[in-house]
C-alpha cells in the first residue's frame, strides 16, 4: 500500500473480516471446511472488503455495518478461486497447492460451492447489526448479480481461446465481467449496507468497474514478465492455459506470419516446454504488446480516478483511502 | 400421480415453473446458458416446486406468490445435479447425456455454479409480487441454509465409502443433509412467502424431512432393483460408483466373510463387469437387505404421512393434495 495509514487501516479490517469469516464458516465434514477454508488462510490481500468497508463510509455508514458484506465478497472471490484453479488445472495460489490438489477436484467442486452459500450466510448477518431488510435484500441482489456476471466471464475466458480473430473488445468485455464485476459490487454492497442512495452507488459501481479492468490488464501483464516467487504461481502460466489476454491479441495483429505460427502452436499447449514458452514471450515483448497493454490500463486507471475527483463522500478520510486503493490497484506490481 | 386432480395441477404448476425459468434465465455466452438449461428442458417431475406451492396454499397463501420459490428450489435442484454428474461421473440423466459429457467439466462447473446464482434471481422476483422484504429475505435464508447442508451431504456422500464401519446413523445423516433438506427447504420457502408463522414452517419441515428420506431409501433401492430405461441411466451404478448405501451397510453386516470379500473387491470398482455387479447386486438381494431397507422407508413415510394428519391448513384442497404427493414419495417405483 501507498501509505502507512492505509496500510495500518487495511490491516484492521483484514482482521474483523477474517474473524467474521472464520466464525460464520463452520460445520462438519472437516474435509469439506478444511478444503473450503484453505485459501482463506494461506493469506490474500482482503482488498475487496477493505473497498467494501471504505465504501460504506462514503455513503456515510458506520465501518462495523460493513463488515458482513466485506466477508461475503471475499468469500465470493474465493469461491470463484476455487472452482477457476480446476478449470485452469492450476498447482499452486497464495504459495499453497491449490485446493484440487490437495483434497481432489471432487471435494474442490463442492468446497466451492459450500464457500458461494456462506457468502449469502455472511450478508444475512448484517441484520443483526441493524441494517434494514430491504438494505440487505439489495446487498444480495448485488451479490447475485455480480455472481452471474462473473460466470459469464469465465465462460468467456474459457470460450475466447476456441475463437477467430478474438477483438479488444472481445477482451475488455471478458475482463469487465470476469474480474471488474466483483470490484464494482464490492463496493455497490457497502454503499447500500450504509443506505447510500442510487446514485453513490452506481458512480462507485462505475469507478471500481474502470479500475476493476485496469487492474486486470496489469495481472496479464505481470502474468508474462512476473517472477515467480511474487506471482504465487508459476510463470507462463496464462500462456501455457491458452488465455486470450490483451497481449496475445495485440501480437497476434503485429507479428510475422512465422512468428504466428509459432505462437499458435505453443499458446494453449501444455506439453510446451519453458525455453518454447519464453520464446513465445519474447515474441510478445518484442511485438511492443507490453507498452499498449500499459497504456490500455493507464486509461481505465485514468478514467476511475478522475471520477473518484468528483465523488461527494459523506467522509473524507474514507475517499482519500478509496483513492489510495484505486491507485494501489491500477499501478499493481506485485 | 395418484389421482388425476394431482396430475393436472402439478401440470398447470410445472409449466407456470418453466415459464418462470426460461423468463429468468437468459444471457451470453449462448453455450453457457445451454449448458446450465440442459436439465430443465430434458423433463423432471418438478417435484419441489410443486411442494413449495402446495406449502404456499396450506399457509395461506395464494399460488402465484409462490412460484418465484418454487423457480428457486428447482434451480437449485438443477445446480445439484449438474455437479454431482460430474462427480459421479455419470454418463446420462432423465435419458439425455449428462452436461458435463457434451459441454466438458470446466463448463459443467461454471453452469452449476451460474444455476445457484439464477435460484436466488429466481425469487427475488417475489419482491414484485407483493412479498415483503423480509419474507424474501427469509426465503433466500432458507436456500442458503439448504444449499450448505446439501453440500455438507454430499461431501459425506463422498466420505462415507472411504471409512470403516459406517452405520445407519452415519447413512441417515448423509441422505437428510443431501436429500431430505431440499424438499424441507422447498416447503418452508412456500410456507414463508405466504407469511405463515414460524409453527406451520416448522411443521412442514419435518414433514418433507421424513419424507424426503423415505424417497432417498426408495431411491437406493430403485437403484439396484430397477429397470434402466426407466431410470433414465445404468443400472447398478451405485455400486460402480462404491456409494454407502443402506443396502450395502446392511449386507456388510449380514453376510459371510467371502460374500462381504466379494463385494468389496466389485463395489466402487469402475472397471467392475456388468456380471460382477449383478453377483454382488444378488448377494445383496439374498442378504434381506431390500425388505430391510423398505421397512425403514416405510417407518419414515409414517411418519410424515401422520404428521400431515395433524396439520392445520388454511387451504384443504392443497393439504390434500400435499398428502398425495407424499405419499407418491415414499411409495414411489418410477
Amino acid at each position: 500500500m501507498n501509505s502507512m495509514k492505509l496500510f495500518d487501516y487495511a490491516t484492521i479490517i483484514s482482521n474483523k473480516v477474517d474473524n467474521y469469516i472464520f466464525n460464520t464458516i463452520k460445520g462438519t465434514p472437516a474435509e469439506l471446511y478444511e478444503a473450503s477454508l484453505h485459501y482463506i488462510k494461506a493469506g490474500g490481500k482482503r482488498l475487496r472488503p477493505l473497498i467494501t468497508v471504505l465504501a460504506c463510509r462514503i455513503a456515510g455508514g458506520e465501518e462495523d455495518i460493513a463488515i458482513p458484506g466485506a466477508a461475503a465478497v471475499e468469500v465470493l472471490h474465493t469461491f470463484t478461486l476455487v472452482h477457476d484453479d480446476i478449470i485452469d488445472k492450476d498447482d499452486f495460489r497464495r504459495g499453497v497447492p491449490t485446493v484440487h490438489r490437495i483434497w481432489g477436484t471432487d471435494m474442490a467442486i463442492i468446497a466451492g460451492d459450500t464457500l458461494y452459500a456462506y457468502a449469502y450466510r455472511c450478508i444475512l448477518g448484517a441484520l443483526k447489526l441493524g441494517v434494514p431488510a430491504e438494505r440487505v435484500l439489495k446487498s444480495m441482489e448485488y451479490l447475485t448479480d455480480a455472481t452471474i456476471t462473473i460466470a459469464e466471464g469465465q465462460a468467456l475466458d474459457m470460450l475466447l481461446p476456441l475463437r477467430q480473430n478474438v477483438s479488444q473488445d472481445d477482451y475488455i468485455e471478458m475482463v469487465r465481467k470476469k474480474t471488474a464485476t466483483l470490484f464494482a459490487a464490492s463496493a455497490a454492497i457497502g454503499a447500500t449496507l450504509a443506505r447510500g442512495n442510487e446514485e453513490i452507488v452506481k458512480k462507485l459501481q462505475e469507478i471500481m468497474t474502470y479500475a476493476g479492468i485496469s487492474f486486470q490488464i496489469r495481472d496479464d501483464i505481470l502474468g508474462l514478465l512476473g517472477d515467480e516467487k511474487v506471482l504465487g504461481k508459476p510463470i507462463y502460466s496464462d500462456l501455457r492455459e491458452g488465455k486470450m489476454t490483451i497481449l496475445v491479441i495485440y501480437a497476434y495483429n503485429k507479428v510475422s506470419d512465422d512468428e504466428k505460427k509459432k505462437m499458435k502452436l505453443v499458446i494453449g499447449n501444455r506439453a510446451a516446454t519453458i525455453d518454447e514458452l519464453r520464446d513465445v514471450a519474447n515474441i510478445i515483448k518484442k511485438s511492443g504488446a507490453v507498452e499498449y497493454a500499459n497504456s490500455l490500463a493507464d486509461k481505465y486507471a485514468e478514467k476511475a480516478l478522475a471520477m473518484l475527483e468528483t465523488l461527494e463522500s459523506r467522509d473524507e478520510e474514507a475517499l482519500e483511502m478509496l483513492k489510495e486503493v484505486v491507485d494501489f490497484m491500477v499501478k499493481r506490481n506485485y
